[in-house]
């Protein structure tokens, strides 16, 4: 624990301006009975002109016992069901919260907007204690939102998309470009990726990493494709990657999942060429899925469990009143199976 | 809207036991403020003693908004992330509540008495406007806990299991039963089932149903597996059935979920054996995962997603004050692909 600096807001100041005593800026703050909507409000609205949040510690200490916390996804339910990713992250961050007697609300939104004003009503409405922020964008409106309700979150995303929020993230610029040298070393010079949705910052981290570890192995084909990170969009993305000519198409391929690689291993198939003989496919995030294949699929493993269960762990600190910080979570690693092999040249 | 019959217990009765108004036992059971602790568990404990709940619709004219809604699951953290029917499920159950502004609260268990007192928990503490109640048992310990409270619910199970309570369900034993008759039609007289664990109601109603097909149709051999529903557990099953000699080894097997059946099909690679070839394999759910191997899965067909958007409708009807319903979803259907044929003699 550290002292404010000392020309920071302080609680006095919120209460002077809202023309009430620091305790009912207390009780507004902690979500206790006792003030009008009417006072509450006029708190809020000090505390929001002056950019004043309590901080973690006080609430922790003032005994509000944290029993929920908070997961928005903003992915299309139906997209939801199919990616493995998801269920395992939600069931890591459910292994801890089960430790602490704590549930986690679940809602699925359209926009980060649409989240920003949710956490909003989750907070004031005190449904949460705190919230899991995934799916960070540039300039994703979550940020700001938090800062300004004093929410305690863990952004599950690299630091240049938190805004200073605490971060627990995964090194993707290191993870793709290992992907793609080790695809290089077994002799590929034409190597495409399909990635997930254009939208999301850790996308755009991953295809800056794929742009760069191209120019700097000067391939003579790098592709990329953006997707929804469905089964049958990677299907798609695949069949178009395979219909040129020999010469002119790929000869391996890395996903940005694991579904949409189960899916291009069919597409392989159905298409006549053999895995890896003919293309070389590598997974990413490596679900129970990538051993269930024929060939099974060589992945960029990642333990999302784990992950899942380090950001829950990370947010019942930010809660405990810790500062903010940056958590990596190990990098995926190169898993080979019989799914990358050199091309037949 | 019925009438309740005329002797039963009122909430007049249960205001006059706990020396209240029947505005404080209304405030009560609302979860509005105004009361004390004491006057509360007063008036919880006479209704409780009376065998009395508020009507739903009692309780949704005073203008409870339901924005939460409970579900517990009691299946292990690490199994859940790896199981495609409960995030397609439950991406259903989302689909419906994000159209009303409601939040799902998500919590694992480890068994029906835990989930039994969290309700409660939730209920009291106002958490939730309802619940969906999973995996329902023989006897379980969930059914009494919900009349109890009064706590809206649906339970997903057959109304065998339900006590009474609204339920969605599936028709288990003619599904069964289609699924096994198929495979007697192809010609197949030595058949297995890999079931799920043998805990859940319903995979007693499966293995009742199999068993008795399996008599109807006087087979040669016939095989019922437990497994906790896990890919490994599905490739044990797989791995200890076909270890057999040719002879005395099932040629079909039906498994009670989808990525048992991938994890069969492996299996079968594994030990050289084809499919359909020598061994006919039969999934249950008909995921995605299904049409992503090659061959592509024969399975029993379930609108998951569809299910659990049955179930978040006929949570809203009972919380608006529906009486108590059965509510059957469509029964599975046979999809044959690649991976079921007649057998190879």
């Amino acid at each position: 624990m550290t002292s404010p600096p000392p020309d920071r807001v302080t609680i006095k100041d919120v209460a002077a301006r809202a023309g009430v005593s620091k305790g009912a800026v207390s009780l507004a703050f902690n979500h206790k009975p006792g003030l009008s909507e009417a006072t509450r409000d006029r708190i809020f609205a000090a505390a929001r002109e002056l950019g004043w949040a309590p901080s973690s510690t006080a609430r922790s200490l003032a005994g509000a016992r944290v029993d929920v916390v908070g997961l928005a996804i903003c992915r299309p339910a139906r997209l939801l069901g199919l990616e493995p990713f998801y269920m395992e992250f939600v069931s890591g961050v459910e292994s801890v919260l089960s430790e602490h007697s704590c549930s986690l609300l679940l809602r699925l939104v359209r926009s980060p907007q649409e989240e920003a004003g949710l956490l909003e009503s989750w907070w004031r409405g005190r449904h949460i204690g705190g919230s899991i922020l995934v799916d960070l964008r540039a300039d994703d409106p979550r940020v700001p939102a938090a800062r300004r309700l004093g929410l305690p979150v863990v952004a599950v995303g690299h630091p240049s998309l938190t805004g200073g929020l605490t971060s627990v993230w995964t090194d993707d610029t290191t993870a793709v470009t290992e992907a793609v040298r080790y695809l290089a070393a077994l002799g590929h010079r034409r190597i495409a990726r399909v990635g997930g949705a254009a939208a999301l910052g850790h996308t755009g981290i991953r295809a800056a990493a794929f742009d760069e570890v191209a120019r700097a192995l000067e391939l003579a084909g790098a592709w990329q494709v953006a997707t929804d990170f469905s089964g049958e969009s990677g299907a798609r993305a695949t069949r178009s990657l395979l219909a040129a000519a020999p010469r002119d198409r790929p000869t391996a391929i890395v996903y940005d999942n694991d579904i949409m690689a189960v899916a291009g291993l069919s597409v392989a198939a159905e298409m006549g060429l053999s895995v890896p003989g003919d293309v070389s496919l590598l997974a990413w995030d490596d679900s129970q899925l990538c051993r269930l294949t024929h060939p099974m699929l060589s992945a960029m493993s990642h333990d999302v469990h784990g992950f899942g269960a380090e950001v829950a762990r990370t947010l019942f600190g930010v809660i405990a009143g810790e500062g903010a910080g940056s958590h990596p979570v190990p990098t995926p690693v190169l898993t080979p199976r019989g799914s990358t092999a050199p091309p037949d040249v």
